[in-house]
């Protein structure tokens, strides 16, 4: 192993290959840490000594660094970071086109499908640039490892990546981790037929596939099995001589990190502050990326029904909701955030008093508030269609100061581990949501602290450094 | 057995329930046959002597003959007829809300998850209603019903009627028959638990259900499994102390009485006009309610991918569309129709040449036109993005004069009987099916004759006769 300086790049036996890296570039040239919950959960691979770390160059500032770096980049440490300067017309099409219009809705159910998808010449053009842009990744990761090396692949991004790898380099041990659901077959087979078996085909590249959920897990092997004739095997998948393990990784938070962070004055300046204006009413909160799948309007709508049906909680509650923007690139996603806008304007109309306001949208992205919100929240709404995980659900309960009670839709893969003690909720039913609302708003604050303890017990169990250990050791 | 005299009820042995029956009313009190599919394939039941249909009034002209002939409408000879004069609101909300906003969506996969469905108080109200929908064809079934009576119940619109009509009548055979798809457990889900569960109960409360396709009769049985607890045995489904068998029977079309009608002069004039308007072109055909299931959009953009990459095709080819008005008391149903009628004018924008039109859009219901278009067709396109049965498929085969080819979704039932014989596509993918299209226009005449001649076969297996026999049959 060699030293790791900047511009003496190292032999790494361990590699990570995601499309978002721990670093991005201003158009200046300035160096920020990268943002996302895959980067804060990839972080535990900071300490680990001939690691190196392949991503994506997202935008202009993020490709001159790349081109001028072309190995390893400047202000990396403590981990070596390979960015990789994709054409832009090549990044939009698999990035906007492939991974957040099509793999992302298809995984989680949100087509509108008399209309959407068209898998038309134009698709078919934006799908050779994903396949491209994945062979790459695996271009850099088969010329960067050193023999034997273990790769972690992550996410709907990269799903091709390990077959390509796996045909330049047989020596590497290759993993892949989906940190999205998975589809069940008869909604994956909207992809046309030799796209949904590539993906399928790409995954199978790895040694080992790991999953948030066994639900996921589950409706990934029964995909092979219809869409390609493979063959269920204990612990995994058997398809043309070769056995991929599937293995389930549930992600959880590192307590510790979070209340450092939480301690910091800039949370407990924004802790006071809501203090202040939620005064003796409950907070119901909510803290989500303006997400077409994370149910935003229902959410509100669930709200609004509550206030109407129970009116006993009107001026009694607080309604919080963080709605950080995302993917404004696409049109979809501007429409959605508009209609959350108008709903929460509506519920305002409709209910306000003079001294009390129902629901505070926050569109703003801020995460200290979000940690500040997390320690006096009463309740927490996470009522996602169909989500990986949600580590929202998790962040809550372990910040909460005095308790928080936690509604959570049964989509999410969280429900797995928190289900015991959250109200489940199915996310389409506005008037079952309404009511868990009620339900959790009711419990008295002792049991409430009580369930709480066990929810953050829960959202430990697995930190980001043993998830990442986890997957490391499904490759030895 | 009492003689079937106007005004005389007889004691039914065989009863029949739908929402649409065989005839309607006009405002001033004049009678017409009924519309639909489901009418059509009924028809069978009519040389039958001792039975009664019941049926909901679908208007204000039938709501005042139901009032006036609350026992048996007049006109009705050779079935007797009971139609429900149901209270307007509550249909509205049975038929519209739930059938056709919630159940037809689930079952043909049609919601935009990220906003519909909401199933919010309204929601619940129109559950109500539809629950007392039903419940009125339960009442006046067990009413009508002879000791021991077979009743056959068709149909999405009445799921609770087998449950509610046993707890009435245990000594009654009931069947029911889905004319649609079944969603996957995955997509069934959507719905509210307790309402998911109503309508497999619902069902269950039938001696035997039935489906057009397997894969509906399979998905029908893993919700009963996943939601019920319910176990599968040999041939049905074990819940709750009782068997309910889960039967196939794929509904075919009557050749002898398709050819007679086409022998019409009606329809003998259309047919020449048509040729005048072909001429030597070839004619790409499709007919189909304009339904949001039935993937007109993506049909007419197939076209266009067609003469856009084989441009060999331009002048040669004459797309007629016949898309017929539907549903257009729902939003959506008249925004898709506005979709459809530009998406045509694009092509024609695009590739009219003088002498040439690309597309012809004909949206105004005419079947004489419809069968003179199977007569002469050299492709017919049937894409649908999921389909109980479809009989277009069914029909344009046997009505051919010189042999037409059948451009066929996998999603729809008819590909069981039709697909070794057919271009099967995925109705998403428009490039696939713009392939498909270019193949079925270059099939040699000879060939295209054989295995149109095939098609028919397979399409006039299960005519409605022999349908309804196998519905009888398994309740005895």
């Amino acid at each position: 192993v060699t030293g790791r300086r900047y511009g003496q790049p190292v032999t790494p036996s361990l590699l990570l290959a995601s499309n978002r890296g721990p670093l991005s570039f201003s158009e200046d040239g300035v160096v920020r840490r990268g943002g996302g919950g895959l980067v804060s959960a990839l972080g535990g691979i900071a300490g680990t000594e001939d690691a190196l770390w392949v991503c994506a160059a997202l935008a202009d500032g993020d490709r001159r660094a790349a081109r001028e770096h072309p190995h390893r980049l400047p202000g990396s440490p403590p981990t070596a970071v390979r960015m990789l300067d994709v054409d832009p017309v090549v990044f939009d099409r698999a990035y906007n086109q492939i991974a957040n219009s099509t793999l992302w809705f298809v995984s989680h159910l949100l087509y509108a499908t008399p209309t959407a998808p068209v898998y038309d010449a134009r698709f078919r053009r934006a799908w050779a640039a994903y396949r491209a842009y994945d062979d790459a990744f695996a271009a850099a990761l088969a010329q960067e490892a050193a023999p034997g090396a273990q790769v972690l692949v992550q996410d709907y991004h990269l799903s091709l990546v390990p077959r390509q790898l796996r045909e330049r380099r047989p020596d590497l041990r290759i993993g892949h981790f989906s940190h999205t659901p998975w589809a069940p077959p008869e909604y994956f087979c909207l992809l046309p037929e030799d796209v949904g078996r590539e993906v399928l085909l790409g995954l199978l590249g790895a040694d080992a596939v790991g999953f948030l959920s066994p639900r996921w897990a589950e409706a990934f092997a029964e995909c092979c099995v219809q869409m390609l004739g493979a063959e269920r095997v204990e612990g995994g998948v058997r398809h043309d001589g070769r056995t991929t393990r599937v293995d389930v990784h549930p992600l959880g938070v590192d307590a510790e990190e979070l209340r450092e962070r939480s301690a910091q004055d800039d949370v407990q300046t924004r802790k006071a502050a809501l203090r202040e204006v939620i005064g003796d009413r409950q907070l119901l909160l909510r803290v989500d990326r303006t997400e077409l799948s994370k149910n935003i309007v229902r959410g509100l709508l669930a709200y609004r029904e509550l206030l109407l049906r129970r009116p006993q909680w009107r001026e009694q509650v607080v309604h919080l909701a963080l709605a950080y923007p995302s993917r404004h690139d696409l049109p979809s996603y501007r429409e959605y955030t508009g209609a959350v806008q108008r709903v929460a304007r509506q519920i305002n109309d409709e209910f306000a008093t003079p001294g009390w306001q129902p629901v505070s949208l926050e569109v703003r992205d801020d995460y200290a508030r979000s940690l500040a919100s997390y320690a006096v929240a009463d309740v927490l709404l996470v009522n996602p269609l169909r989500d990986g995980m949600n580590l929202v659900a998790k962040e809550g309960p372990v910040l909460s100061e005095y308790g928080v009670g936690l509604v959570l839709s049964r989509e999410a893969g969280a429900a797995d581990e928190l289900g015991a003690d959250a109200l489940l909720v199915n996310p389409f039913d506005v008037s079952q949501t309404a009511d868990a609302l009620h339900e959790a708003l009711s419990v008295p604050a002792k049991e409430r602290a009580e369930t709480c303890a066990r929810l953050a017990r829960a959202a430990t169990a697995m930190p980001p450094t043993a998830w990442l250990e986890a997957q490391r050791a499904a490759l030895s």
